[in-house]
């Protein structure tokens, strides 16, 4: 999440009660997760096992539950615990104040966009021009579309992201990571009935022009997707992945977190992805590999009995 | 799309401004893609790799984008664009008017139906008697749904076909085909939570009498669905494929697109169809094949290491 | 099921027009499944097969179409038709009268909770404090919601089972069973957009404190899971299933019926549970077995060429 204007470190440091080390006299640009931050940035980190990570990323300032060196040109701060700390920020920057109207007063609808009944569009919501939006789709806060988009029935934009902060030495393990970030669909994207696609955590999840989406089609937080893309139904992409341009995905396929599937490549039905995936090949199976290869395979599991006869005639 | 009556091919050669060579003074009955046209309806090709097969198909009008040979007593409708072309004709006599009620009053309701609150029923919709809708499915314009059919919760019947015409030398590859067919619906099917059923592209996506589907199922467009079939949560099926009379389908089964599943076959879950099944079998694995034959080849898989300390006794 | 209170066998059997043999003077506590009822119980068969299961089973009354010998202490109620009799007994007990509201007037939402547009709450429902219910989400009859639960957009709370009676020589082969059990979520359980979970036919469903469950979820009826569970996107759980304490689903995995997986166990993304699982353990494949044993199945059959080699080798 970028800050709307550089926020100034004290304003920071008295709202999340911190100690800072370091130029207290600063201005933050934004609060991000730690692969997405960027120079003048925020970044919060609670396990000894992320220090060194987090100090040296590209992040400014540092929210930290313990005293540790760090570059010049940072600042520390220090809180007895980050997570609360990243949270009271959130929510003082991006406020969750729930709409009690179908279409909040400050959602903005385009030119020419139809907007069926019973459609929900929260705040801050900006809707292009030629618009359609089904019956019983949601739009949740912030979230942004382009023009010339197609939101089929029941599709949900901008539900929370799945990310929990986890500890077992409490009764509840996992305690929700406010998503402060948005989902932005640019023009002439076509999106399926019953589709799910959540917002960002802290930075945004994005579908690139010309994309089609069939129906029950679910889409991570942060995820960013790109041009004239066409994923089929029940496909299901985790968080934070990068998916580039032309890359076709058939149905039910299952793509894991944090990864890229080059452009132009094409994954068949039911595949599961847990690696990156190159440019321009056409992959099968779970896990996913060149299809190609994968066929020869399962040409090879058949010629098991025949080999097994082989090996007991060379025998006798 | 059968029209309502049958249409002087003078007025769609001017609706579209197509040059006629042939009867010009026929009269066309419907359009309908390639797999489904009959005598007396107009079908559209862009491609001369399809230019053959269009010509000497059943339908009696093509519209093409080229003056080529053709049999006696069918006609050919030049013009530039025929993709275009169909989108006019779809328009004009489908028209896309979205209601801006929750209940059109077009739609007719039939006796003791119970429709939830947040029901969407679009234009032209028609339910039978005893029906329950539950909260917040969405009926949309022209489906039909029988009698004493149950759909529950957040369904929506009638979405868009995911069917696009590609060009990869513009910027946004795909252009949305208007979908023209409906959803029918016949008597005693009942519909899980969650689910979506694509409308016919040009031609109904039908549900047989007595199927009954679970929560999360996606049927693609035009797809026709026999008697008493029993669909478990998740399963997906693809576009224009055919599934007869009492066929299982358990969780997750995905089914491609044009192909036709036989009576009584079973397909156990997670099975990937790939092809057309036979009736009466049972079925399982991606891609689906017999399962007492799948099951054999997992025993097999697992005799490997087995057979590799032969072969490598053999050798010493 | 259970009655508000006991129940006198003499109404029971004016209700289904039985004949008792046994005890008539008994109170009957309720009515449930052959695999959930308790002493006190009601409990119905129409197959020979079944017979005598469920008179040895903890029920103490009978539903059955057969004088037969039964243990001291129970009672049978003799009916032509035992289905049509637990259909009437749950039409009796608990009646499907469907709101007409948004909100029944017997829904109660405690304190501090938010219910966002457009969500449906349906008969009895109760929702505790601190609750977040995003826009178009459905809460059917009966369901009960903990403190600091978050339901969002589109979700189903409460479908009906898919749950049928079976009878090849009729018409319409699948007879719906009326579900008249409840889903009971407890505290801090969050459940992402366009899940959903079903009643249980004649128990309940339970989700356990603080499980956290993504998007597209579907949860079948009478399924009962543990507290600090985690299911990712997709996941499909078949009824009567057991999930203990802290288990962990990736994305995509189906779950069949009526099995265990224990406390702690992990299932890797997109496999197929079929049987149940031990405590602790990690777990991949369809079926699933565990993860280490697959992995290195994976890599045996890589080496089926360089096998086949082999052996032609030792041929020559």
């Amino acid at each position: 999440m970028r800050f709307e204007q550089p926020v100034a470190l004290h304003f920071i440091s008295q709202l999340i009660d911190a100690e800072v080390i370091g130029d207290s006299n600063a201005f933050a640009t934004g609060i991000n997760e730690l692969h997405k931050v960027e120079k003048g940035d925020l970044v919060f980190v609670d396990h000894p096992k992320y220090y060194e990570h987090c100090i040296h990323s590209a992040a400014s300032f540092i929210i930290i539950n313990k005293k540790t060196d760090f570059p010049e040109g940072k600042a520390l701060l220090i809180v007895d615990d980050p997570f609360e700390a990243y949270q009271t920020i959130v929510n003082h920057f991006r406020p969750f104040i729930a709409s009690n109207k179908m279409k909040s007063d400050s959602a903005i609808i385009g030119e020419d966009s139809i907007i069926f009944p019973n459609v929900y569009l929260g705040n801050h919501v900006r809707v292009g021009s030629r618009c359609v939006i089904h019956p019983n789709a949601v739009i949740m806060d912030h979230c942004v579309i382009g023009n010339d988009v197609i939101i089929q029935a029941g599709t949900v934009i901008g539900s929370d992201a799945f990310y929990y902060n986890k500890k077992t030495n409490r009764d509840i393990y996992y305690r929700k990571m406010n998503s402060c970030g948005r989902v932005v669909i640019e023009d002439a994207v076509e999106i399926g009935a019953g589709c799910t696609v959540d917002r960002g955590v802290s930075g945004d999840t994005v579908i690139g022009a010309g994309t089609k989406i069939d129906n029950m089609v679910h889409i991570g937080h942060d995820t960013v997707i790109g041009k004239n893309c066409l994923f089929a139904a029940q496909v299901a992409i985790a968080g934070a992945t990068t998916i580039e341009d032309n890359v076709i995905l058939w149905g039910q396929v299952g793509v894991s977190k944090t990864l890229t599937i080059g452009k132009d490549a094409v994954v068949y039905a039911q595949s599961g992805v847990g690696t990156s995936l190159d440019a321009g090949k056409i992959y099968f199976g779970t896990p996913a590999e060149d299809a190609s290869v994968k066929k020869r395979e399962l040409v090879w599991i058949k010629r098991i009995p025949e080999l097994w006869k082989k090996v007991m005639d060379n025998r006798s």
